[in-house]
């Protein structure tokens, strides 16, 4: 079990969101942080930099992003839709846009890497905007 | 003149939105980001604490949502309106939200001038929205 | 396997770092950081609040350092042992006396879990440490 | 005056630090953050990117170092020197290192500003450790 969930299993207050899927997607963001800044820095070190321009800033635009969402997501108990509901869905947008930009550098073992880690933020990021209806 | 409209003069692709509008925004945020930042730090010193929980939260979620926004406008050239429109909405829900939280708690100083970053924020990224239209 | 090492493993350069030791890092300061933000958020919610401040305070800056720390051990090729030591020894630091201040609220679960997550990521953080030497 | 220093006035504790030192650290710390972002998208749009990676990994060390001592040096009250003192070097470090490398590049208008960004942050975080001793 994560951290995030045990911690949400001990949370003073009722959680009224679903648990496994508030903490999957705090996993998820906090993988993708990471790994779009490895990304970054794997890019900055490929032969074909000048192709690599656009997924770099995706992936510096993605972890910005991810680590603002995992925070608010993070603290649970003044939940404001208005607030969460647009951040999730930038969060949301730009995991897609990061994913498919990475999945056109697959031949780079560390964009396949990322990409995949975008995919399973942005789904468990919209997993929680239905779980927040 | 501050350094992000200095930095925006001198960008080497053509900026597409308003450079002076662009820098208000990355000004305010960057000064909401630190003002909520140390509002956190005064409220955890005020007596009466239990009243303050809500401005605590919604600082540090504004702390998050600025930092994280700064850093998105502040790269200009592939901007994206799918992720860039929704996370500028969610940092003015937030600037909004901790604005009025913290004019709740103007006898303290402290929050008073919280507040005041957070409306000037709030404004500054309204009207960046305007100008992105 | 988690995707930092992944990532490692599919760098262009060669890490002259142990992969295991680095990645071992990454992963403890992910977790401590979003561990610190829970816990901030669960101490806000209990009945002794006044008690839990200083813990409060020492996660904020917890979370803040771990991500920092983060991203810079996460972006290899330029490795400055001026910058990255004493960050790291910040890093070390703060998971010390955030661990010691958690255990001592280890009758709240959430501090418990916090505080384990705080050890294990200075319990990493100096394994780094000593594998830059 | 900026609103680290008004918020430092209207502190419910007293501050052992000199108020004004502290309040440029904070404000030079902010703007050295948002110089390096700005740098790093401006330098990934240069003619000469090949030239550039080595600036773009120091600014984004640079803005991750200078956001987490922003952040610890704006929460005053328990202030511990075994974190904040390393913190500090690690920051004067990056700044000194990425001002040394934004030099080099002065030609791009928007290194030279960088770099004088990272000079005033420097020796910001020098005084502050300083007054601190």
């Amino acid at each position: 079990m994560s951290y995030a969930r045990e911690l949400l299993d001990s949370y003073p207050r009722t959680v009224t969101v679903d648990a496994s899927v508030l903490a999957a997607a705090i996993d998820a963001i906090s993988d993708c942080a990471q790994a779009c800044t490895a990304d970054t820095d794997a890019d900055l070190s490929e032969q074909d930099l000048a192709e690599m321009v656009k997924c770099i800033r995706l992936c510096l635009d993605c972890t910005d992003i991810c680590t603002a969402t995992g925070g608010v997501i993070s603290r649970l108990a003044e939940y404001d839709p208005s607030t969460t509901r647009p951040l999730l869905e930038a969060c949301v947008a730009i995991c897609k846009s990061c994913g498919d930009e990475c999945e056109r550098h697959a031949h780079h073992e560390h964009c396949r890497i990322c990409g995949q880690a975008c995919r399973r933020c942005e789904r468990a990021c919209r997993e929680l905007l239905d779980a927040l209806k």
